[in-house]
């Protein structure tokens, strides 16, 4: 039997892992037509990791031309109807929105007869966070896409982060259920109720190796010293890798807050869809993005537990 | 015409404000019972704004004697009623809750008869926040008490805010609505149509003089850069004072990880009470108690405007 792998704790040790382990993924780039979409592609490709479609302007074919495999589109619209193309063909793993507005992107993405979102399947948003003052990346779900999520979006939500903690060789991720309290409150916070069944399911193993408990506020979930000032026990013990909030008000909060006052750098990408979607929002850095097509490139690869 | 003071923009500041303005208030301090209430009260008594009077066992009152008033209690119940009498009696300017549940304050506090809950008056939660990242406090409400805000309690809590940020002499204050995104969206997000009433409100002169904008997502409230990025204009101009959270979860996410993860002191007081009433969550520092008695202190000075 192999040695589990170390969990990957860090964006650059990502980077790295893939480089090693000579992963490379085509990833199809909807209208490259601003800086900072080149610059995170280019930087991705330079790493090893991407092999990009570019699929923009006349300007941006000519100027990629020789370097990487490139497609004219006339209009945002027609790069994202040609990248959702590319990945319903399986020509591209990957999908990144250049600079088109995420509405025409999803558009392109969601349509019934062409699209690439599988029947019955949700469309979330995850994003991976290196926060400075954290010892270890931290996942969370969903700052960007589903307003107030059903019990079967957040089943699902919960899967997906779960999948992904895995590809980062995180053993048994621990996954907290966010709300402002560690008590279930049917009267005022039905969804609370929903958490109960969700342990539940973790602890028959629909999720694979995890643990999942909840509800707990964000401070008891990343705290040991927040949980036992609050004198509760949980699994988690204050050591979560990923965190599930119960909106998207809190998730992208979250988002917000830890970006501007907490020297984050995050990585994000849309599960659901039959490849990972990279939908950077448009006050994204560079490395942002980069990082976010290292998340996406590693999404697609085989689960070491599935070998 | 007197020179308006300059805004106090942190907690130190606030401390020796008080001092020099030869502001001091009585606090019923209900059931004083731990070592992090009883270091609390001692500061502030010892910085000369509060005059506690101790209302716990007899041990504690044998403590204090000759220090500060005492009254004896027989348990934690007790003692929350004693202290709301001392309020309603105007012996008290301050509700302070000691090592007592959250629970048995509030149930003296909003008693029918005997509480300090005046008939239509909302009951909500506002903090302050100095975060190391921030150039001033910041301000925002409701992360504790009010879980989906009607209208009604949003306009409270604008209205209390405002007033706060006044006491504090930031002449005019800068309020955002937070929301995920900038948009106004009726149809899954039916409050962000209640914040067009609000702004109106404010415009109208209903909060006095003040800036009211939204929907604002965090990062654009607190961000010119962020805001720019965005290329949307706002006349909060990415530096507010204050913050309206849509709802409990996202308030409640942005206090556990400002304090978590952003070097950050908080002090917080409960507002739409007969008085300022100081209610410590179990994690909250000593310092976090002393300077939220020194803001509830401040806040039960008049306005410098309305004199």
């Amino acid at each position: 039997m192999m040695k589990p792998a170390s969990p990957i704790e860090d964006f650059s040790r990502l980077a790295d892992y893939l480089g090693e382990h000579k992963i490379k993924r085509t990833a199809a780039v909807a209208w490259p037509e601003d800086d900072h979409t080149r610059d995170a592609v280019e930087k991705a490709a330079n790493a090893g990791f991407l092999n990009p479609i570019m699929i923009g302007s006349e300007a941006t074919t000519d100027r990629y031309k020789g370097r990487f495999s490139t497609l004219t589109a006339d209009s945002p619209e027609d790069a994202s109807e040609q990248s959702v193309r590319l990945v319903q063909e399986g020509e591209a793993q990957v999908l990144m929105k250049g600079f088109v507005n995420t509405d025409v992107l999803l558009r392109a993405v969601l349509n019934k007869e062409k699209g690439i979102l599988p029947k019955g399947k949700v469309l979330t948003h995850v994003s991976a966070a290196m926060i400075s003052n954290y010892h270890k990346l931290l996942f969370f779900t969903d700052p960007a896409v589903i307003p107030y999520p059903t019990q079967e979006q957040r089943v699902a939500q919960v899967e997906y982060i779960v999948n992904i903690c895995h590809k980062f060789h995180v053993a048994c991720p621990k996954v907290s259920l966010i709300h402002c309290t560690e008590k279930p409150d049917e009267r005022h916070f039905p969804f609370t109720v929903g958490y109960e069944e969700i342990k539940r399911m973790a602890r028959e193993g629909k999720f694979g190796t995890c643990i999942v408990d909840g509800p707990l506020d964000l401070k008891t979930s990343c705290s040991p010293e927040a949980l036992q000032a609050k004198k509760i026990a949980s699994p988690i013990e204050g050591d979560a890798d990923a965190l599930v909030f119960p909106d998207i008000e809190a998730g992208n909060v979250f988002y917000k807050t830890i970006t501007l006052f907490a020297q984050t750098e995050t990585a994000a990408v849309l599960q659901g869809t039959k490849v990972p979607v990279v939908l950077p929002s448009r006050g994204d850095s560079v490395q942002s993005k980069f990082y976010s097509l290292a998340l996406a490139t590693l999404i697609t690869t085989d689960n070491e537990q599935d070998l």
